[in-house]
């Protein structure tokens, strides 16, 4: 089954009318092949997130959601203990996957006074809504974005494709529609502006090459380059814009992402092209006063390289500091990356970090 | 043999006294595997530089000026002709080699008038003397370079390792011996001062591993990094020096060199960590006014993958400019990267090209 079938045009999960399955792409095959899967069990979700077949916090999420509807529709009794012990292994799938558990938390409340015989359907009702609030926020992001590239497009002329450089994946692969920085970009191709991507191939785990699969299963145009060649092209004015996701934000404006953001951010500054972040309020950490707080995640060295005689660092993630940052695109619209401004759009947010210190 | 062995410590390539073969470091089989080759017929050189056995300018110059006295030797009549349809062939093995035309036309030039009986011997004097002034000029840029580096080390305590980021390979295997950038971490490691190098990979083919094989041999500490990485330690204050090669520096201070490097000199300048460029004088070009001049080689892009539904740009270097360069290390001293300072320091070279414009 294509991606581009029926049942899942660029969407990373999805479940027929009336199926008690969902199907996933198959992420550990990508790029070499594009393959789906069903998941049709409570064991086949967990090897779907342990496995790494889904990726991106928002996926895990909603993939955890659909695992706990699917146990209890393979229990001999379906029950609330059914409901829990399903959360309990899927929650051991990703111990760090903080979406994992807030998915499986919200699922095992909404279920708590349902009766047992409409908890199968209640179950299957309430991880659909969780996927389309996720597919609504990223659409909105979308919207947000594709109005800020597309004043840039018509600033420069409109009489040429927007050149936008991206990092990593932040695509639907790792949501569940649309993406975050990709979202936008499949916006502005709907409205016909024509756009062409430089994908950072985004060592050491080559995350470029599903960015790219997934640009040109979605037919738009899209070149590969090494990490180092960035620099090169936004020097010599191939750039329009820069435009990554976000993993942590903390509530100065300071941007935690994977390695080699920080590089194209100052790349950005240096030659006066914008520099976006896309991300979901769900990523947006108040409690956190400032980049430099956040610890990186040290990765295996084998990542990097496989020689017996070598010595190899692997930091996961670097941080882009706020005033690198042209704007941050959420799904409540665009926002300058300070805390003023993260305070007015966010005041839910802000008084919930306060109210759990 | 080993590249520690007697005959050749920290050199690409060797002659043992009185012997008319050379021996190589065979950096194809690099880092994998260290093995060295004997060159005893001009089809041994041909090959050698054309399959990639030896890279870098200088020491492609010195391999074909070997080549011809090689060929001199083999021919049952030694003679100049001899040694021009050498020249010839060994021209054509890398097309766009400077240097290798630079050294087989002093070589035919030096042999011009020299007796039938003894060419050889003069032959191999001469490929000696090339060798042996490339020797020369990047062990001055590593006692130029050590004393700017060694002072950095002593300014900032004297009491830890310097740590020095590099980019590429500009080592000994680039030259005949002790390198460009890597010169100077070889001077400082006879002083005794405590060194560790963090060692970009250098994406798309890696040199970084040759960078990391050499220094390992030398027991310098290093670190492999992804070339993502450098501005997360540049910022978190992990990195006291930048220092990298140069493949041409125009008249006005800015570097051309390995793709990725101003990515590097941008993040250096942006967390106040000086950026220094190593560089013989042979790599001056005062013809060009700016970098911007420079139209960066493209290669093929099966350099960068080999997804058949994938495309991808590759270019091989890119430009940084003079303004991000705290200083150019040369064999005649450490200069300031402008045109002024260029002009005071090799007046000869700036005549030259006035003369050939």
């Amino acid at each position: 089954m294509s991606v581009t079938s029926e049942t899942g045009p660029r969407r990373s999960i999805w479940r027929a009318t009336h199926e008690r399955v969902v199907s996933i792409i198959d992420q550990t095959a990508l790029p070499h092949r594009s393959s789906t899967l069903w998941l049709a069990s409570l064991r086949d979700v967990e090897s779907a997130i342990g496995d790494m077949r889904v990726r991106g916090a928002p996926l895990i999420g909603v993939t955890a959601a659909y695992g706990i509807a699917i146990a209890l529709d393979a229990a001999r009794e379906p029950s609330l203990t059914v409901a829990r012990e399903a959360k309990m292994r899927l929650d051991a799938t990703r111990p760090t996957a903080v979406n994992l558990r807030w998915a499986t938390s919200r699922m095992c409340a909404k279920l708590a006074d349902v009766a047992p015989r409409d908890l199968i359907e209640r179950a299957f009702a309430e991880a659909d809504a969780i996927a389309e609030e996720d597919v609504a926020a990223s659409r909105a992001i979308g919207e947000h974005g594709a109005r800020a590239l597309e004043m840039l497009w018509r600033s420069k002329g409109a009489d040429r494709p927007l050149e936008i450089l991206t990092h990593c994946n932040a695509g639907y692969l790792a949501t569940v529609s649309w993406g975050t920085a990709l979202a936008p970009i499949y916006v502005l191709q709907e409205r016909g502006i024509p756009i062409h991507v430089w994908v950072d191939e985004t060592r050491p785990r080559n995350q470029g090459y599903l960015t790219a699969w997934e640009l040109s299963e979605a037919s738009i145009p899209n070149t590969v380059i090494v990490d180092n060649a960035g620099g090169h092209y936004l020097q010599r004015g191939r750039v329009d814009a820069v435009i990554v996701g976000s993993d942590r934000t903390t509530r100065n404006g300071d941007v935690c992402n994977k390695i080699g953001t920080l590089l194209k951010a100052l790349a950005a500054k240096a030659y006066g092209v914008p520099f976006y972040v896309a991300l979901p309020s769900s990523t947006l950490d108040f409690s956190l006063a400032r980049g430099a707080d956040i610890e990186i995640e040290e990765r295996a060295p084998e990542e990097v390289h496989t020689f017996p005689w070598a010595t190899a660092k692997n930091p996961a993630f670097d941080v882009t500091e706020a005033h690198l940052v042209t704007a941050l695109i959420t799904e409540r619209g665009v926002f300058a990356a300070d805390e003023a401004s993260l305070r007015e759009a966010f005041p839910d947010l802000a008084r919930q970090a306060q109210k759990s210190e």
